[in-house]
């Protein structure tokens, strides 16, 4: 950690500020410029991060060396971890399809999804039984009735369930079903629920909020990871910007930095990024290109009657095309 | 609601989009322009806001003439609501101000605190006691010893208390000490916590999501209000931006807008907002001035020694300052 | 033209925007709903789009039917432009590689860098004779001198030239030296100097603005269009949001949101969106992957000594194993 | 200037960092963590503030302690700048109100606004006649005939002029009627022409652009005044967020920011800031009370009839009685 102090700064502050420091039991090194003293501060950051150092009268700055996370980070763990859901596994050299409708609707339509999408190629079954909605008065999901029916859908077809939880209180109904749980975008930072889900058995897909940034997804999987759970999936899944062309802006540069900085496998879901059906294969594409782990997309056979975003889901015949050429994008850079 | 279609949108196309409306009971009237056709839909929109119109073949844009909130909204109620939290009315002619440090640390600091901003014209007492923290190794909060502690500070100074709760398991905890719940902004879109805060009978703060629009808030608002409790106060604490200078971008915009829009409270929390503490004065001053009901801000008597948020908590000889400047800018704009 | 009246509008004011309108010399068609009244305006939108219609009384909101730009718009041209630069096409089946330094430094630089990146496959040579910096303490570029070197470079290697104007008065002399002439980000919105490159007779690449809306970048090209030159390239190059682990984050959206809305080639600038050497393969290959029809990457042959922008320049060979990459992608999506 | 080095940083590495710092003429101190090693640089920062250190094999980051400007910087200068407009100063005791319609009209618009503007309070007359439009196909102002109305205005009246300078090639036209240059959001990073308005002797208003931090625009200022011009006014206007119910979020955090980091007076501008009429007041009142030196308010006598931004122009009357309200909060802030 480097602090920088004022240039106003007294030496009796200066003084103090060497003392806190000292407290808490690390080392300084202190030089002095023109204008500013640096202080430089040795040893455990962990120490120390949390001390609100920025208000001890004299400081103008406060600068880290050391990251916030750790378990999540790449220098934890040097290679690439792999998730299994179910069977499949999410990090290795293929890229994973995971597909599905937004909300399941009825047994037929969740199990006449599953068996088109495990046809065209996804590996895995998404679909929603609880609903995160912006409105009270939008269909909720189906709860525990959808999450039975996503049991059918597996029964029927073999393809692993991912599905979301969105409360402490519906966790153990949920893990009875799911073989992966999803934390959604506003849930991001509930972290009542980051550590219940890291106490459990069960994968995490995390997905990364509508205004976080890079660091806060990771500190957010810290959470989980620091309960004990490793088998998280990191998912880019669209920012707010001041664009409104788009619903959000998928935010692809996440996706090498992801890779770089953590070990854990990197999920792209182009449907809430960018949210323009017509537009879903060329990110879907791109984010293949940039390195992403696993692609999810919204499949629904009939969309302009599905209860939820049915203006941004593929057709399962819209999707079978986009899966043959994301086969040759994943081909083109190294990957399955 | 009005659709517009694509300017090679075909007569069966069209017929479709007009049959569909039919369908849900809706009126149509269909006016023809040089390259495209507008549709207007006539009747209760809440019929067909969630349906995915802009899925249907031929829809270029589809365009809301009603407001997706109904209970929060002043069209449903005239006259601005006043809530009460504990003997304290906010939302009236009064600038209320609600004060206490970020986390409840001890019953000497938290009790202390409390008498000295009480004596400056603090009406509320405010404090954490479970704690949203972007680290997992970061201080959590004292939980439930942290809510006995502030009940003693109750009893010793009368002042009430509004205190944050993070999830649905804890609310039954939290409900029998706090006189007002604090939702905060990470858990602005968690659903479930609206719903059961929405069925409490206390007084709910709601703050307003980093990354949410002030239409994101209101619809928030609606869960709690369609819950059965209209006991709602807005809080506006920082939105994120671009600008990294300071913590966050408090948005005062956000104060006549809100105050238009919708009969509830308005609060504004400088000190999350700007996030240095040498700047909450003015933008104490500016909410003020922007027509906020109630202004909260963080104080603590010992800030370099926090456990959270000292680098922008004011000492209690600051905020005392800052009450009288306070009280001269209210008198301006003629509230007390 | 559609507006929506306030629920409390009067007869009155209901007439008097008729009124407006029909003065206006266009059509209207009233339909009035339970709490508001819908007015139609049916004629062209250009008549009405600048009167502030908003400032009447009673008016809720207005809503555009019709799109803004028109001459940059798909509906005014159906086929692809090709740009042709020197004589490289832009826009074609080709994914065309624009490459080389961020400042033209001398002789030696700008040659050696054109000769490394037309073997490795570039098509273009950009370079910076006058720079647009932050600081005014900072490199400004060499002017006229650093045009006449790049006019070497291109006698060097036959590289077509990109190079940027930055003001209409130095527009003359860049015109004398280039091939096409370069808009940038800051100076997408000085409409002075779009009408002045509008009148040129080269063409014109044209670099969204940091805060600059996709609509905002396509009423930019409008500007130069309407005065008469069609030559002209968007190109993508980052916006500014709250992510600050990126320089930028670069909007590959704006790739297949822009391919519908207009009929002009598509530049990506990955050097610049993502700003962190080590990713910007990844982003050049997604770009290319998301539908881009040329590719601008910043190469120097010395990165530590540049006097701009090292931190982000590529290494002759990075760029050239770069190419190898970028062509198994291209092939993959079926371009060259 | 601080340098952190990777985790697996050679020895060669960090040997390399460090000569190439005595190469550039300044001294190091080298501080060794576990994992990380801190490199502090010694000497003036701006000899190397540009060198791309970032880009040297084996740096993680580069952190400056000192601010890239100077000039406008408090540290340049303690005491408060102030700025005379014809015989109007601001930044002193006085809260100035700069005042007139967006765009000048005709003679008889810019006359009667300009008396009645002068009547409620006004110092200063603002009115575009070079105006920047989104749109080729909307008004671009009146040119060297709005200036001559503008004297005229000024003749009748006795107010000063502030209005907009658009492009290098205009400037000699401008000054010859302004009395205050304004360089506009859009051309805030116009280099070439606040280099130019640097070399006038008129004082300049330079306005924030949408998406410029608060260092971005502070940096803008030290181009004006590296060339000599110290009567430099700086405008927050607005920046461009995800809120879309506002035109722009009047970012009034930037008030207090500016007053600590730069002698220069601040000017508000809530019209653009927050963009819609009614709300226009409250702001105007906030911008007071956060510590405005000047509020600038378009006023039009006829806003549905206005060329330019009716629908967020006051009317003579509104705007008197705010002024009114504007005085109140100006004195209870200790301001005139």
């Amino acid at each position: 950690m480097i602090i920088v102090t004022t240039p106003d700064a007294t030496e009796a502050q200066i003084q103090h500020i060497v003392d806190r420091i000292h407290e808490w039991g690390l080392k300084t090194e202190v030089s002095r410029g023109a204008m500013r003293v640096v202080i430089g501060v040795i040893g455990s950051e962990d120490v120390i991060r949390e001390k609100p150092i920025a208000a001890i009268p004299g400081v103008e700055s406060v600068t880290p060396v050391l990251k916030a996370y750790k378990l999540v980070a790449h220098e934890f763990r040097q290679t690439e971890s792999l998730v299994k859901i179910g069977g499949v596994t999410v990090g290795g050299k293929e890229v994973v399809l995971m597909s599905g409708p937004c909300s399941v609707e009825s047994r037929e339509q969740i199990v006449s999804i599953a068996q088109d999408v495990k046809k065209a190629g996804a590996k895995i079954l998404r679909g929603g039984a609880f609903k995160p909605r912006t409105s009270p008065y939008s269909f909720q999901g189906m709860g525990i009735d959808g999450l039975k029916l996503l049991a059918e859908a597996r029964a029927a077809t073999g393809l692993p369930i991912i599905t979301e939880v969105m409360d402490t209180k519906d966790l153990e109904a949920v893990a009875q079903y799911a073989d992966c749980l999803q934390v959604g975008a506003r849930n991001m930072q509930n972290f009542s629920l980051l550590k219940e889900v890291g106490r459990s058995k069960l994968p995490v897909m995390l997905k990364r909020g509508m205004s976080a940034t890079i660091k806060d997804l990771l500190m957010s999987a810290e959470y989980i990871l620091s309960e004990g759970n490793f088998n998280v999936i990191l998912c880019e899944r669209g920012i707010r910007t001041f664009e409104t062309y788009t619903r959000n802006t998928l935010d692809l540069n996440a996706v090498p930095v992801l890779k770089k900085e953590t070990h854990l496998p990197v999920v792209v879901d182009p449907t809430h990024g960018i949210g323009l059906r017509e537009h879903i294969p060329a990110m879907a594409l791109a984010a293949v290109a940039a390195g992403a782990d696993a692609i999810m997309l919204e499949v629904h056979n009939n969309p302009e009657l599905a209860k939820s975003d049915g203006e941004q889901a593929l057709m399962p015949q819209e999707f079978a095309d986009l899966v043959a050429r994301i086969r040759r994008v994943a081909q083109a850079v190294g990957r399955e």
